[in-house]
């Protein structure tokens, strides 16, 4: 412990070796007869393997726990508040970050907070009203929750330029899975309670994770099993839309493709009305036209933004005037009472903020945005509001009006209000087709082919999840496609850990360094010796068995496989455990039998550089005893030193 | 490609160094205003990097697999038979390996195999009644078992020393399973129909599972988990023979603690016999006794392997002459037709092989293990047995007794067929007490104390998987306690993955080599430099967000829980990846924010030496570009020297 003291202060390197007399004397006494040729570099070895071996003992697993647990919920640890006054405060800035911000919050970010709100809330109104008319539930549902959280968020949230707000593929999850319980169309009521129940409880598990600092739960889906999931949903909802699109009266509720396709087949060989479908799509071609303007100019971006405001203002005019709802052209009409996730829907948002705060450069509280997001669906599934998060595509508008703080969402929430208090009478001749295809606009930010690509090139494995949880979306149910993506994420990382890799190093030439043989083609194998590295950070019950089997079978040539090795046995195996960072009782026993085995065959095993716990519980198992203390070294340079002496010596006598 | 070519033979270390004129020509040019002043080293430091960059392509993961696949079926790869009769040959030599000890059997062999396989007929005939008791079959049917597998195994097996027949745990599952379906006391039929479909069905899984090389597949359970399970099983076991023991005629199915005492404590308030629970006390004292010599003398084993024997017959003459059934003495009588898993028993079993054939010294092949066991199970369903595995207590037994070859499995067997031709009928006086008394007998042996203790010294998370299945099994039911040490056991290397360690290194003095910091206080930390290890294998969505918040809280001081830091900012960050093996998109972001986050503070991202695909994926998603190929190194100690020189360097200027 003296030595731990003596060094808590830097020095620089390549001052006097530390004098180690007592330990390196005993070792040395044991180890005379080799010791007498080689001296110094002896010397210096024997102090290394010292090193090894009396490393203070690591923290205790709880120990770590604890302090892991104690730096999460006190972030910023000594930092203490000087006064249960100030303690009260701080905790208050934390909850409340705009008591920070709205101190300096000024004029002229008033006026450009003013411009994104108008913007985001002419994006905003549609889409809420077509989400939820996906989500099953009246259009009022959608505009109320873009209206309660987005307050709640302003006082509460950290990130300036998120747009909070329904999002297309949470509205398709939770009327897929409410859908199950309760059929909308014959019980709307109790449709909507389960709704808003899901929607409370789905906000007690976001804002209890955030305050619990559990955020890394919602890291269960790997970003190629998300790419694959958005891009199944986004065309399984485009389907869905064929049914405003095309004016049909009687439709699935299934979201698979197949069953999707069939009704679209059904219905259009009985009624459809193709004045639906011809607005429907000039709209549509409207919108999309305007956002390829909105690329090209970027100045030009509020186009694209209020593009659907102008669509649905414009066909509820045309359909007013025409009187078209008399002649087939399915409108909203109020209240045909319809009615609409948990945890994913804080996936989908953490991934927004993320790339629009690092295109920002500051950093965001993924745990204190958690608490934020979960207590303002709890506050919404109280006033009539389903699961709400940030939605990529406000959000980016957002950012491109230059949006200063989440007071932009203030802004958006009233403008949202005034809708609702005049303007929903006139949502009676909004034809259902416009909501399609504002829906529908929506989606091909959803399917991102080039992400996929990269995908597939980079990691066939990661696209093989992508395509599972696309495929499952898309023809079996969300849920399947979820569960998918969940299973495929898991059984990669199960399979690193079952199947490590296990490979013979060499050295390059002129250096000490040992390298993987058939990474680095011109590392070159020791005559005599075998460098074997264990590629996996836990060797334990799971991959223990493998592990001996490999290395016994290439020390004895029983594997047939490398053709580069030489037919000669090895004299030594070298055993590099740099990468093993934990065992468990069967990888101890595994290293044993390996110790036993080739030891009964006169082959030596040495173990390089064993990680912290590794060597502790090494020495608890009394395993150091077995394989001896001066065969395990710090690095495979001095274990193959010690081996090629030791063959040297061999020779001589 | 040519450089692999070029190294396929062993070179010398030492030998010159390899021309590499373009490569090393572009990235001097590239680097000329760095390189003017160190010549030598940058050059060295150029090969290397080039080294880093410019392996050979990983094979693909499906070529890899199939070779992995294409290994595992045709094991010894190029020994292709030379014809065909050779190979039919050598494929009968690997699937009946008695035609290859038998060649070589002798008569003084043959001789030891009788008196082994005599003394564990002693053992096997009473344990089994008991056994098959414990499954809630006839007695006859445990010794079926005790007949027909060991007679396969002979032929099949490949181990000297298992012996082969019904065991206490695995009885224990299989009734306890079934029971569930259907009541034995019910349908004694339709039960044990069951038993033998479930027989069958074990017994074609264990075959498959050898034949398609999966015996990885058991090894889904720790060695901790295991023990835990196996002490618990066997104190539910030993509660279990209460009801022999005292002769209670009502008796619960369920196997947990609470219900079990509490059924003892209804039985002993109504009717119990004090007689049975003498002689089956006194009987179980004897045998206990005759062990303890057993243990002290090992000449005298034998008198512990026939002691249950001779207490069978005894117990049998006592009641037989003193006409205790009358007396309430509950015998066997023969049919009460009562009536008793699937891969947990090839795991038992191969533990007991492990440790018997490494203390002899030579290699068992588990997976052709596998299909000798399956095989044997499944003709053991067709004539009426149950699930064999290897029996721990009488593996021992026979190994004591010398055996040489599975012939002493042979002789068993045939005692067993003459004890079921023309000692049946005499255990109708049998008295139950007796069944029970040996199997307590044999249940000291599952409960490994010393184990359990050895575990809480060495790993205290092992412990509490331990924990978990030993009180799954007591207070819950024997699929919850396996249940629960699978969910423990996954836990654990879910944790590995999710929260790896993240540590920053030092130099040993007067060295080259870098060690984490607080395993080995003698590592000096580097001023101006944060040198970063990433401990786990594969760098994944499940970790990615966690690696990137704590490599950017290290170096920006937000996490203070490093006393030891000095509050300088480091100039420079070198992430040493070298125990990273894979990687997914999400880690690849994660390593590409770290460099953007980091660069806009101006401090530099280096990374150190990683694993043959990080570096391939990182070419294909251009990350290597973004972090600049001159800023990858081979190793730390390269990454350190390019840093220092950087910063002496900028010094000057």
């Amino acid at each position: 412990m003296d030595c731990q003291e003596s060094l808590s202060t830097d020095r620089p390197f390549g001052s006097k070796e530390r004098e180690l007399p007592e330990f390196s004397q005993t070792l040395q006494g044991a180890m005379a007869p080799v010791a007498m040729e080689l001296d110094s570099s002896m010397e210096q070895r024997t102090e290394l393997a010292f090193s090894v071996l009396n490393t203070p003992d690591p923290p205790a697993p709880w120990k770590e726990f604890a302090s892991s647990v104690k730096g999460k919920v006190f972030p910023g640890g000594k930092k203490r508040p000087s006064s249960l006054l100030h303690g009260l405060v701080s905790a208050l800035h934390g909850l409340f970050p705009v008591l920070i911000w709205g101190r300096n919050y000024d004029l002229k970010s008033f006026q450009r907070d003013i411009v994104a709100g108008l913007t985001i809330a002419s994006l905003g109104v549609p889409q809420s009203i077509g989400y939820a008319n996906l989500a099953k539930l009246d259009p009022q549902y959608g505009l109320y929750t873009n209206l309660v959280p987005p307050i709640i968020y302003a006082v509460m949230g950290t990130s300036r330029e998120i747009a909070i707000g329904p999002v297309a593929v949470v509205s398709l999850l939770l009327s897929s899975m409410v859908q199950k319980v309760i059929d909308p169309s014959t019980d709307p009521t109790a449709y909507k309670k389960i709704i808003f129940t899901v929607t409370f409880f789905a906000g007690v598990f976001q804002a209890s994770f955030g305050i619990l600092r559990l955020g890394f739960l919602v890291d269960f889906l790997s970003h190629a099993a998300v790419v694959g999931f958005m891009g199944g949903a986004a065309i399984v909802i485009g389907l869905q839309q064929l049914k405003g699109l095309l004016g049909l009266s009687h439709f699935t509720n299934k979201t698979d493709m197949v069953s999707v396709i069939n009704a679209v087949w059904v219905g259009l060989h009985q009624t459809w009305h193709p004045a639906n479908f011809f607005l429907g799509c000039s709209f549509l071609i409207f919108i999309l036209v305007t956002r390829l303007v909105g690329r090209r100019k970027m100045k030009l971006f509020w186009v694209a933004a209020i593009a659907p405001l102008l669509s649905v203002i414009a066909s509820t005019l045309i359909v007013f005037l025409t009187k078209g709802d008399k002649h087939g052209l399915k409108t909203i009409q109020i209240c045909k009472d319809w009615s609409s996730l948990c945890s994913h829907c804080s996936h989908g948002g953490c991934g927004c903020w993320r790339s629009f705060a690092s295109a920002r450069g500051y950093q965001l509280d993924g745990n204190k945005e958690m608490v934020a997001i979960g207590f303002m669906n709890v506050v919404g599934s109280l006033s009539s509001c389903y699961v709400a998060t940030g939605s990529f595509s406000r959000t980016a508008v957002n950012f491109m009006a230059g949006c200063k703080s989440p007071v932009s969402n203030v802004v958006m929430a009233i403008t949202v209000f005034f809708t609702l208090e005049f303007l929903t009478r006139l949502l009676y001749y909004t034809p259902t087709a416009i909501l399609a295809s504002i829906i529908l606009s929506a989606l091909p930010g959803l399917i991102d082919v080039g992400e996929a690509c990269t995908i597939w090139k980079v990691d066939k494995m990661d696209f093989l999840a992508c395509l599972g949880a696309f495929f499952g979306v898309l023809f079996g149910s969300v849920e399947i496609g979820l569960m998918v993506a969940v299973v495929i994420s898991f059984a990669r990382i199960m399979l690193s850990t079952i199947r490590p890799r296990i490979e013979s190093m060499g050295r390059i030439q002129g250096t000490d360094t040992f390298c993987s043989a058939r990474q680095y083609p011109i590392a070159a194998k020791m005559p005599g010796l075998a460098i074997i590295h264990i590629g996996t950070s836990f060797l334990c019950f799971m991959n223990a068995n493998f592990i001996r089997e490999r290395i016994t079978q290439y020390v004895l040539h029983d594997d047939k496989q490398d053709k580069e090795y030489d037919e000669e046995k090895p004299q030594f195996v070298i055993i590099d455990m740099s990468n093993v960072m934990n065992i468990d009782s069967s990888g101890m026993a595994a290293l044993g039998e390996i110790h036993n085995k080739l030891g009964s065959l006169g082959i030596q095993v040495t173990i390089a550089n064993p990680g912290w716990q590794v060597i502790h519980k090494m020495k608890l198992a009394k395993l150091v005893e077995i394989i001896g203390s001066s065969r395990i070294f710090l690095t495979v340079a001095d274990a193959v030193g010690a081996c090629l002496s030791q063959i040297d010596d061999n020779r001589h006598v």
